[in-house]
């Protein structure tokens, strides 16, 4: 029997990524007449506002990292230390970092250990311990980049370099998922890689609403109530998702929403995955990772949340590193059960191990250029410059949807999205039946024919039943974009009213 | 509950992957306290035959790749081109190269397309097709590297870059499989991503024997039965996999017997899955694409064949690249319904993108320099040089195996491994079983802790009740290794005779 959609795995058929979806796949082929020279197009340029992908956009990369990566692929370089200097104008911490680097991982073209280079989980445990809370949370902006972040012991046996986050997320789905009987409780509205990675393993997801009326904050009580209407339903609930900074939401949690998630979670056992790629794309207050408020909580209440098991991710390909092209990234596992982590190791031996240039870049983000050291003035100056680019970028975007008819948007807390509501003309609505799409399916793909700006429907990420939001980044440069969609929008009104 | 190794996923726990299991661990562990000086073991170094990872071991990168690589992950050196020239030796074409691929991937540390960078896709295509196989025949060697490789057309959109064909694998497994009930063509001896993958899928593995009398070839007779037992017993068998060049057997297979698996897949609707990584790894004949021979036979027979459904799978990790520890890899489809491919597009794009700067290697490994360009000679002495070596190391090894009492191998014809036959003393069978291990793991584990030497017992691989095999590379440098094995052989058998 030939292979038909209707006999290959229905897990994956039933599987979503809007992300990715059909209005990503026509911008693409808008993209190609484009390059091709096709003139008939309302527009010139397609912007790809529907994925974070900073480099595709304005961002450029940091020097530093770049150039350690040149020598990295091209170690016979190395031989030529003086035209480097000289010629090339590299520094002499480049050159260190490089020689470095290859001594602990030898060639970028070998396979590492399947959790990645040990000296690599070194520098990651590093990172993640050396510096106090307290004091980080005082000096916060100018140390967390080069004196750690959480101020507790990490173990570095307990680090697994991966392929980005997502690679990771996909390793601990699958081994805590056995089947439709498990659920996982997961923000809604999410980023979309966790219902579809539910679906391919048939496991159950269980929505908890975040609230959009107090800036898309978790409420403990909406995961408490999705939690107890599972169980009732027989749901082996086993695990928890917070994405924090939100994607798609761009909160930032406070302090307290994350201590009572872990103890929701120590009262039910069940496992809290915390996705943190965005923890370095916060505007507003600061960023408080789920394993320094986890491990306060130990100090201050001895016994009682000892059993939480955490996973924390972060990624390469977010923040101000923004090399999401090299997939890189790891996770931290905390409190895990040591057979459990045999299996985990298991699953990631089978593919082999995480691109080693991507780890290379991993080992660069947690250990980047410090005060006093040759590169430090000129990476300093790129950091801060994409951070306010960012912040400015997300500040004027916010504005432009403030004064649209019918949008509403919070400020801009965190990670690289907004995430406005739009409140549509029932005529719009009618329309959008007719061709057989949902309203924000319908919109967004009318902002992307009189645009060439690409950006994913709401439902693609969950919202409130009768609600209508699209996710834009805010990493396009410049404001002409923004001026595209006010045009577009007041002309779409305009039509349907 | 907190998660334990009874209550996770029982997929996961059921997988099984030998190449990076206990005795690489172990390994991994004997190099730590090498590297801390530790003087008690009885070696002084740690020789991973485990896995094929070329650049641990020997084998060099080649120049031309690694120096693009340099300047593409630093574009801004292209403006320095004088300093590249003059100072460090570069030609002009690996700077023409790396600005054609910045034209078209746009910075590395962006996401490329889900299927990867459409140019890059085009290169592969152009290198699948640009020569007949009549001539290629004739003038293989030659003319493989710069004239392409099938002479039939493919289409740039079946092509899909992965991270390694490992990731490629697992991509059209979740596609094919949809429970128990899905049965999947394995040779045994296999690479045990096949059996692992499909674990993790919960489908069921339906092993055919290789014949290890007549060099480890396939016989499609041994295919059939398999195929009609598992038929019979209630299984829905959709697709065949074929390793060719063979791991871990080393076999090459002929054209005869890819046609006969080609006529058995049509015969019965299986999807036929050629893992061809292996492909310039060839000592003995020539290598065949099942393409060029599924093309041959459909314009031979018009209409007969038609229906066949192909993917195969190449990758940058073996072969005189060995650049594993950058992932990239393709695979083609040939024959898919649209639907399916639709499918198949979205459980990739869920990955979002294979890392960028091996999609780049890719390119480069299909395209590389071609007589008459600057960079060519140093290429051709680099490429011809490593095959020359693994080529020689493989028959160094097999003569020792020859020489070693009980041991039996076939000469090597491909791939980068070695998988003899030891018979042991029925002593070294109870030694084993008092310490619960099989005999082969058993002489596996004695080998590390006498030598350094990592191996893969057989049963890692699958072998015939009864039997005892080991997996060895042939890519360590020297000979010593090899007399290290010799010795601890003999004294092995001394002592359970």
């Amino acid at each position: 029997m030939k292979l038909t959609v209707d006999n290959i795995n229905p897990r994956v058929r039933a599987a979503k990524y809007a992300v990715r979806g059909e209005l990503a796949v026509k911008s693409e082929e808008y993209r190609a007449r484009l390059n091709k020279g096709d003139t008939s197009l309302p527009f010139k340029q397609i912007i790809s506002a529907n994925i974070g992908n900073p480099q595709q956009l304005d961002q450029q990369p940091i020097t530093f990292f770049r150039q350690v990566c040149s020598l990295l692929e091209n170690p016979k370089l190395l031989e030529k230390e003086d035209v480097l200097i000289s010629g090339l104008g590299y520094k002499t911490d480049v050159i260190e970092r490089a020689k470095w680097l290859l001594s602990h991982a030898g060639s970028v073209g070998a396979y590492s250990a399947s959790k990645g280079v040990p000296a690599i989980q070194d520098s990651i445990a590093a990172f993640l311990e050396s510096w106090s809370s307290a004091l980080q949370a005082i000096l916060y902006y100018l140390l967390i980049l080069y004196l750690g972040r959480d101020g507790f012991p990490a173990n570095p046996s307990n680090i697994y370099l991966s392929a980005g986050a997502s690679s990771g997320v996909n390793t601990i789905l699958n081994v805590i998922c056995t089947g439709p009987q498990t659920g996982v409780l997961i923000p809604i509205p999410q980023y979309p890689l966790y219902t579809a990675t539910l679906a391919l393993l048939d496991a159950t997801p269980v929505p908890y609403y975040l609230d959009e009326s107090k800036g898309w904050g978790t409420d403990v009580e909406a995961v408490r109530n999705a939690y107890e209407k599972a169980t009732a339903d027989g749901t082996d609930v086993r695990c928890i998702v917070v994405i924090n900074p939100g994607n798609p939401t761009g909160a930032s949690l406070p302090e307290e929403d994350i201590q009572a998630v872990i103890d929701f979670a120590a009262q039910k056992n069940v496992v809290v995955m915390a996705d943190e790629v965005y923890q370095t794309n916060v505007f507003v207050g600061k960023f408080h990772s789920f394993k320094s408020v986890l491990r306060k909580m130990q100090q201050e209440h001895p016994g009682k949340y000892d059993g939480v098991e955490l996973v924390s991710l972060h990624s390469i390909s977010k923040g101000m590193v923004g090399e999401c092209g090299h997939r890189g990234g790891y996770f931290e596992l905390v409190g895990f059960d040591p057979e459990v982590e045999a299996n985990i190791y298991k699953f990631v031996s089978i593919q082999l191990c995480a691109p080693v240039i991507g780890q290379c870049l991993v080992e660069l983000m947690v250990n980047p250029p410090k005060p006093g050291e040759p590169s430090y003035k000129l990476y300093r100056e790129e950091h801060d410059g994409i951070f306010q680019g960012l912040k400015q970028r997300a500040t004027a975007l916010h504005k432009a949807f403030s004064e649209m008819e019918g949008v509403e948007c919070g400020e801009p807390q965190g990670s690289m999205y907004l995430f406005p509501t739009i409140k549509l003309p029932a005529r719009a609505a009618e329309a959008a039946a007719a061709e057989g799409r949902t309203p924000d399916d319908f919109y967004c793909m009318r902002l992307l024919e009189a645009t060439g700006i690409c950006v994913v429907p709401g439902a693609g990420f969950g919202q409130v039943e009768g609600t209508t939001h699209f996710r834009t980044t805010f990493l396009a440069p410049g404001t002409e974009w923004v001026g595209s969609i006010v045009k577009f929008h007041q002309e779409f009104m305009d039509k349907y009213r």
